[in-house]
């Protein structure tokens, strides 16, 4: 038995989001993921835990990317031009123009079945609990550093959103500039 | 047996939420509740489908009383004062004063089970979706509509939260006005 498969991660990733947004998440058996990727089942189970994982790992690595540039932000900058910093930063480390078409298929997936959909939304919560979190340390007070990650989430969602919409060609950080500007207009009132 | 009990809602609910806030929502079962409210097993299923059903009742109502709030907007309103004025209203018509100590014991009961903690969340996104769809209704666009939406919700909730810890003894409007001055203050960049 091959023990180490060149690219395995990414063949096992590829084949499972196709597979998953042409027949559906739950009507995917790993077996038949692992033969398309042309590995054992063996091997799914050495790289994911299970079939959600391949639609959930890298979760940590997201907070990271955020909580990196929280930290990375000036000393004298407002809470909202820490997390449009810390935005940008996620977006460009994690979420560049070749990735698009992986997280297109991905959202398809998700959005079909109930238990992706609630899993996907304790992920956003995660993220808004690590980034308060990040702000704290930084020294934002209470309620600030709620508001302001909430709204980082509000804003990175809704941007995701967009950037995985049929069509879009907009980055994800041109897409949220764009999505905070706006947001800025509807607190002028 | 006693088929119409005067305010035995009202009992059930008290007894309910007195219970699980002493004992864990876990280890109560009905036919305590019924007890402690000087009625049977039968009687609380008269009103509620099951004991989650006693912590999230009323959700579509408060959503209507957002959705109304919306609706009685000025034509020229900006979202945000849109959604400043739902907040009013909703806080106003759900949550008077002598609403606090139930809000209060429910809050502890469902910080402390991660299912019931889950349910709120869902809670929050179907208010999040019928807020933007009642924006939507009356003119404001995409992404307008689902941002204004989203801090709506954000400011409800971290107000409520606010609203229902000890000590707190402003209404829930006057730390709602207060949390929006705060978001306001972060976009000032």
């Amino acid at each position: 038995m091959v023990r180490w498969a060149p690219g395995a991660r990414e063949r096992l990733h590829a084949a499972a989001l196709e597979a998953f947004a042409e027949r559906g998440f739950e009507a995917v058996p790993v077996a038949e993921i692992a033969a398309a990727a042309g590995l054992t089942e063996r091997t799914f189970f050495r790289y994911f835990t299970d079939k959600r994982e391949v639609l959930f790992h890298g979760q940590e690595s997201l907070q990271e990317a955020f909580v990196e540039g929280i930290a990375a932000a000036p000393a004298g900058a407002t809470p909202f031009e820490v997390i449009r910093g810390a935005l940008e930063h996620a977006a460009e480390s994690w979420f560049p123009a070749e990735r698009r078409r992986f997280s297109r298929a991905r959202g398809v997936v998700i959005a079909a079945e109930p238990g992706l959909r609630e899993r996907e939304l304790l992920k956003m919560r995660a993220l808004a609990a690590a980034i308060s979190e990040a702000l704290r340390a930084r020294g934002t007070p209470e309620p600030q550093a709620t508001l302001a990650a909430e709204t980082c989430v509000t804003v990175f969602h809704v941007s995701f959103e967009q950037w995985i919409a049929e069509g879009e060609e907009r980055s994800l950080a041109e897409i949220q500039h764009a999505m905070f500007d706006e947001l800025e207009t509807l607190s002028r009132s």
